[in-house]
C-alpha cells in the first residue's frame, strides 16, 4: 500500500511537470507567421523534454514495479529525482527563449544529468533494499545504457561551450537511444540479452 | 495493475490540461463590461476545448476499459496522444485571444486533427494487441465516426483559409457529433446498430 | 471501477483548481506592507473559494459514494459541474483584484450559482439512476440546503448592483451554512432529522 | 475507501503544490550569467520549500497510515492544512524575489508556523477519534520534535526583523532536523525510543 502512494504521488507530480511544462509556450500578441515564429524554437525543446520525462515516468514505472517496499531512504531518493525532473519547465523555457545559447544549454544538459544520477541512487538503494543476487538486481544489471547517458549529458554541457548545436545533437542522440527499442545496439550493450536494463514492457 | 498506472497517469494529464485552459483566461483590468470584452471569445474557445478534452477523456476511458494489457508501444502511443492533447492550452488561448483569424484556427484544427491521429493509432495498437476478430474489434467496429472527424478537421483546416467562422463552425459541429448521442445519425452511419464505436456507457 | 476513475479524475480536477487559485495571488515586486496590500483583498476572496470548492469536494464525495454505478449522463453532467468550478480561479481572482466592485462581485455570484445548478443536476441524474424510492433518496431528501443556497446566490448577484459588500457577506454566510453543522438550523430546516441532505460522514 | 479518496486529494494537492512552486522561477530574458542571478535565490527558496513540502507529504502518509477512519472533523482539519501549504508557492517566490527582506521572511515562516499549526490540530483530530491509549497514540507520543518546530518557527518569525539571514538559518534549520534522521538527537529528545514521532517508515 505504501508503495502504491509513493507510485500515485510521483504519476502525480511527472503529469503536472509534464503538463506546466506547455505554459512556457506563451500565446502569441500577433496572429501571423513572424508572431508565431519565437515560439517555434520553445515548441522544438518542448517536444524534447516531454520525451525525456515520458521516458522517465516509464523507466520510473519499471523500477516500482519490481520493487516490494519502500523505506525512508528510497521515499527521499524518489523526491530527490521529482525535484530535478521538477525543473524540466524552467531549462525547456529558457533553452527554447534564448535557443543554441551557451549557458541556457549548459544548464538544460547539468538537469538532464542531475535527474539521471538522482535515478542512479533511487535504483540503487532498491536495489539494496532488495539483495544484489535477486531477479531484481538481475534484470537491471550493469545498467549500460545508464551510465552511458550520464557520459553523454557531460559530454553535451561540455560541448555547450563550443557549439550548443551539438550539445542539442547529443541531448536529441540520447532520448533517442531510450525511445528507440534498437536491438543490434542492445545487442551491442548487454552481454547477456536477459540482462536488458529497462525491458519495454 | 500496469494498465492501472497508465490509466491514472493518463486521468492526471488530462485533468491537468483540461484545468490549466482556465489560466489562458486572464483577470481583467478593469472591472467593466469594457475590460471584460477580450475575455469572451476566450471563454467560447475554452468551452469548445473543454468539450472536446471531455470527449477525449470519455472515449479514452471506454478504450482502456476494453483493453487488457499495455506494451511499450501502447504506452509510447498513448503519451503521443497526450501530447497534441497538452497543446490545447495553448491553441485555445491564441483562437480566443485572436478570434476568427487565420494562422490560430489553422493551429486550432490541426492539433485537433493530429489528436485524431493518435488517438486513431493509439486505437489500432490495442487492437492489433488484442487480435482483430475479438469482442474488443467488433466494438470499435469500422470507426466512421472517428474517420468522419478527421476528414471535417481537414475541412476545417482549409476553410480557415478563406472563413475562420465557417472553420469554427466545423469545430463545434464535430463536437457537438461526438457529444450529443444523435440515434437517427449512428443508425445512418453504422450497419450494424451493435458496431456502435464508443458505447455512451 | 468505472466510477472510480469518474471519482479519482473528479479529485484530480478539484485539486487542481483549488492549487492554481493560488497563482492568482501575485508575487509583490516591492517587499514592504505597501506592496503586499493589494494581495489581501485577493487572499481573502482566495480563502472564500477555497472554502466553497472545499465543500464541494466534500459533498461531491458524498454524492459519488452513494452512487453506484455511471452512465454517460451522469458522466456529461460531471464534467458540466467541473466546468463551473474551473472558473472559480477567474473569478476569485477578478474579485480579488478589484474588491468591492459590481461585475466581478455579479460574476462570482453566477459562478456559485451555475455550479450549484450543475451539482443539483448531476445529483437528479445519479437519484434517477437509482430510483426514488432507494435509501439514496432519502439520504438526500428535499434538500432545502441545496435549494437555499441557489435562492442566496441569486439575492447575491441581486445585491452585487447597489451594494457588493452585502453580496459578499451572502457569499460568505452561504459558505458558513454548509461548513458550520449546526444541528438547531438542521433540525429548523429538515422534517426528519434523518433528511440531512449531506451527512457529515 | 472513505481514507483512500482523502489520501489521494491529498496527494494531489500536495503534488501540485511541489510543482507548481517552479513557477515562481521566471525564465530570465538574456541568456548569460548575469540574466540568472536573480533566478538564484528563488531556486534557494524553491529549494527550502521543496524539502518542506516533501516532509509534510512524508509525515501526512506516516499520519494516515496509522489512521483508520475518516469524519468530517478530520476532513475539515485536512483541507485546513492544504490550506497553509498551498500559500508556499506565493511566500516562497515573495522571499526568494526579496531575499533577506522583512516582510517576505516574517511571512514565509508565519506560514510554516500555521502550516505546523494544522498539521497538529489534524493530528489531535485524528488522535482523539482513535482513543487516547492505542497504538496510534503511543507512537505519536508527546511529539517533542512537533513542538520544538513551532517554537523555532516562531523565533526565525522574531528573528526576521532584525536578521532575515538569521531567519533563514533557522528555517533551514528545522527543515534538516526533520530530514536527517539524526539518532543521537532523536534519543535526547525522547524519553522513549519508541515514543518516536515520526518513524522513518
Amino acid at each position: 500500500m505504501e508503495k502504491n502512494r509513493l507510485e500515485a504521488f510521483s504519476d502525480g507530480v511527472i503529469a503536472i511537470i509534464i503538463t506546466i511544462m506547455v505554459l512556457e509556450m506563451k500565446v502569441p500578441h500577433g496572429h501571423d507567421f513572424e508572431a508565431l515564429k519565437p515560439v517555434v524554437p520553445v515548441f522544438l525543446s518542448y517536444i524534447l523534454s516531454f520525451i525525456y520525462v515520458g521516458i522517465y515516468w516509464n523507466n520510473h514505472h519499471h523500477l516500482l514495479q519490481i520493487c516490494k517496499g519502500v523505506n525512508g531512504g528510497i521515499m527521499w531518493a524518489n523526491l530527490h529525482l521529482l525535484f530535478w525532473l521538477s525543473l524540466f519547465p524552467f531549462v525547456t523555457g529558457w533553452a527554447g527563449e534564448k535557443p543554441f545559447t551557451v549557458l541556457p544549454s549548459v544548464l538544460y544538459g547539468s538537469i538532464l544529468l542531475l535527474a539521471a544520477v538522482a535515478y542512479f541512487i533511487l535504483q540503487r538503494l532498491i536495489l539494496r533494499a532488495h539483495g544484489r543476487d535477486s531477479k531484481f538486481a538481475e534484470s537491471f544489471g550493469n545498467d549500460i545504457k545508464g551510465k552511458l547517458s550520464m557520459v553523454l549529458y557531460g559530454a553535451g554541457i561540455g560541448a555547450s561551450f563550443f557549439s550548443p548545436r551539438i550539445a542539442a545533437l547529443i541531448y536529441i542522440a540520447v532520448a533517442l537511444m531510450w525511445l528507440v527499442p534498437d536491438r543490434r545496439i542492445e545487442a551491442a550493450l548487454y552481454h547477456d540479452k536477459n540482462n536488458d536494463s529497462h525491458p519495454p514492457a
